[in-house]
């Protein structure tokens, strides 16, 4: 199939001319992992027209989303904006600005996200080394203690909130402990950020990413990025360019602050929706915002515990925002998600890693945090659990 | 300021809790480089709720906009897909695959898109040569022969669509030129996909990248990728991990081919507009589609000589979607695009880089490219030209 053309091209090739028809949705319950269900006041934001990135309104609502995200990070640092793309970018971002080849990083491997990093920093030529423990158990500081005087880090990497196992990482003393070292820390908050308490600044914290569509009930696409001056005077030091153009902060500084030089096109429309999202964060306010995770998740586990079902991490660890539930023997997970969606329009998360099919993992997260949603879950539940 | 908390944490601090108003958006007509105004059809798609990004409907997406993104580009390329960022990552997404530490590439400088791609190049350890054009002229293929011969690379990349300059560059006979001397050819086509004719796989394109907010009529987000079945041989024979994690394709094709292995979490709600977009783009047809553009430019250009004002680039090299109009003498270019913005609610672009206060940059792209868009900016800039 051809088509004429009113100019001198050659003929356009309609091989993959797909007609189709307008766009439908189904709509869910998305209590997996993530994205979760948006708020309907940060949707209804993203249906308007773009503005351009350099316009003085786009550079007002850069302004508010900037100062938001280090009320919601508890965060002075100067050096706050959502990355364009989505969480891992921001994870990347992390890596690729703090790390040149042949720095050392000690990472925390007690799940998926762990061992991303790794990926992620031996791409960056850093010297990896690595501390583990069992998917859903977190590190004490004595243990992170030994092994900073064991590596000498001038990095340590590990995950707040481990999407994939549920578990809470404390850091209380470990700040003290990288200063001491003389090493940044670096931390994933990417389930944790607006739905379990986060202290960047008092926890010494000198880098952190998350991502919109989880705590912040925004669609994925723009995700937050944090550096402080520590993290900075390294960049500010470094022998070799950045070796990520796009999420190079050492340009990226320059259209965020006060010369707002162009790098590169904003997504614009997911601005408006980040703005948003942070927006009713604030109006909540963090205190009632953690509060209400916390109440829903543990509205979730007691209905479990009333199913006979139990939890992968011990309750002093659990995320609010990510609860692994061990599947029963003789229970096919898969089996289970598969009917969830099917039959209820409900999206559970399974396994991953060394949980693979020994978990699921139940998502309340932001805008999904109501005990209305653990009702209709646990209602669902026990009627697949009698069909499979 | 400080809030109690029902938790055992430390005091929240408030002092970046700013309160805002509800988003305020300007109407803009935006008629600068990018981004234009989406098609309100697009936007209305984005207003709904997100799924999961491994959701067998979301998955049908994926393959619905791969399909039309081959016909957008018109090529039979298996590895054809939206990159989860703007059109800047998509750029790198090239240059990050294609590129391995030592490796020869040429690029094309004849504005700021090439001088982009030698910086993001050399971050990939790139072997660097480049031949030079005045920013808004293009390359002969006998220009093109004898840098080949001279520097041999194994990446040859130029721009399509000079964003800066307005200049399109004739693709005809380089692919066999790079053929013949075993070379990869990467192509910008930012400023060219959905609105200039684009031949991938007649020209011999190995390897390009654009974006969604100019000629697809989307916001910005969600970026357009491709490489050839040879390009694909390099990733696949590579000695070393693509330096970039975000944007590896060996990783990538895995979630969107048949393995549907999870990468990272896709921008849902962009791929809706994006899909939208396509499904636009197909309605209409690229015949049409393309010469909508070419017709809407030349009512420009015939207003804009009517006026006594004059393009930059030659008529025959010009780019029916960005028009580079030289600012006359005595007229201070930024005064003329303040005043269209904040009387007329119209975005122009200024020059870039060598251009800079030479030319104002005239995007009539995608549903901006329209007649009454340009009786509106020629009407706008008279009563601008007769104030300043």
């Amino acid at each position: 199939m051809t088509t004429t053309l009113p100019l001198k091209t050659p003929a356009i090739d309609n091989t993959h001319l797909s007609p189709l028809s307008k766009l439908d949705i189904p709509s869910r319950l998305l209590l997996g992992p993530g994205p979760s269900n948006a708020d309907p006041t940060v949707l209804a934001a993203m249906d308007r027209q773009p503005i351009g990135h350099l316009d003085s309104a786009y550079l007002s609502l850069m302004d508010e989303v900037q100062e938001l995200l280090r009320y919601a990070w508890q965060t002075d640092n100067r050096l706050t904006l959502p990355v364009s793309g989505t969480g891992s970018a921001a994870m990347e971002a992390t890596i690729a600005n703090a790390i040149e080849p042949g720095d050392k990083i000690l990472i925390g491997l007690n799940g998926y996200f762990g061992h991303r990093l790794v990926d992620m920093a031996s791409r960056y030529g850093a010297d990896i080394s690595t501390i583990s423990r069992s998917w859903g158990e977190v590190f004490t500081l004595a243990e992170l203690r030994s092994a900073m005087e064991t590596h000498r880090p001038q990095v340590l990497a590990l995950v707040h909130a481990e999407t994939s196992t549920g578990a809470r990482q404390p850091l209380e003393g470990v700040g003290d402990l990288c200063r001491e070292f003389d090493c940044l820390l670096l931390l994933d908050t990417v389930t944790s950020l607006g739905g379990v308490p986060v202290f960047l600044d008092k926890w010494g914290v000198d880098l952190a990413y998350s991502c919109s569509q989880k705590g912040l009930s925004c669609p994925p696409g723009s995700s937050p990025f944090t550096m402080s001056d520590r993290a900075l005077d390294k960049l500010n030091n470094r022998q070799s360019k950045v070796a990520n153009w796009y999420l190079d902060m050492s340009l990226l500084s320059k259209y965020w602050g006060q010369s707002r030089t162009y790098h590169h096109t904003a997504p614009v429309n997911m601005t408006y929706a980040i703005r948003e999202a942070l927006r009713l964060l604030a109006e909540e306010g963090l205190a009632a915002r953690w509060a209400r995770h916390q109440e829903t998740a543990e509205y979730l586990w007691d209905g479990l515990e009333d199913m006979g079902l139990s939890c992968h991490v011990e309750r002093d660890y659990r995320l609010p925002t990510l609860t692994t539930v061990r599947v029963p023997a003789n229970v096919n997970a898969k089996a289970v998600t598969t009917k969830l969606i099917e039959d209820h329009n409900l999206e559970l998360g399974g396994g991953l890693g060394d949980l693979a099919g020994q978990v699921w993992r139940v998502g309340l997260m932001g805008y999904n945090a109501q005990k209305e949603n653990v009702d209709t879950f646990l209602s669902a539940l026990k009627q697949v659990l009698a069909q499979v």
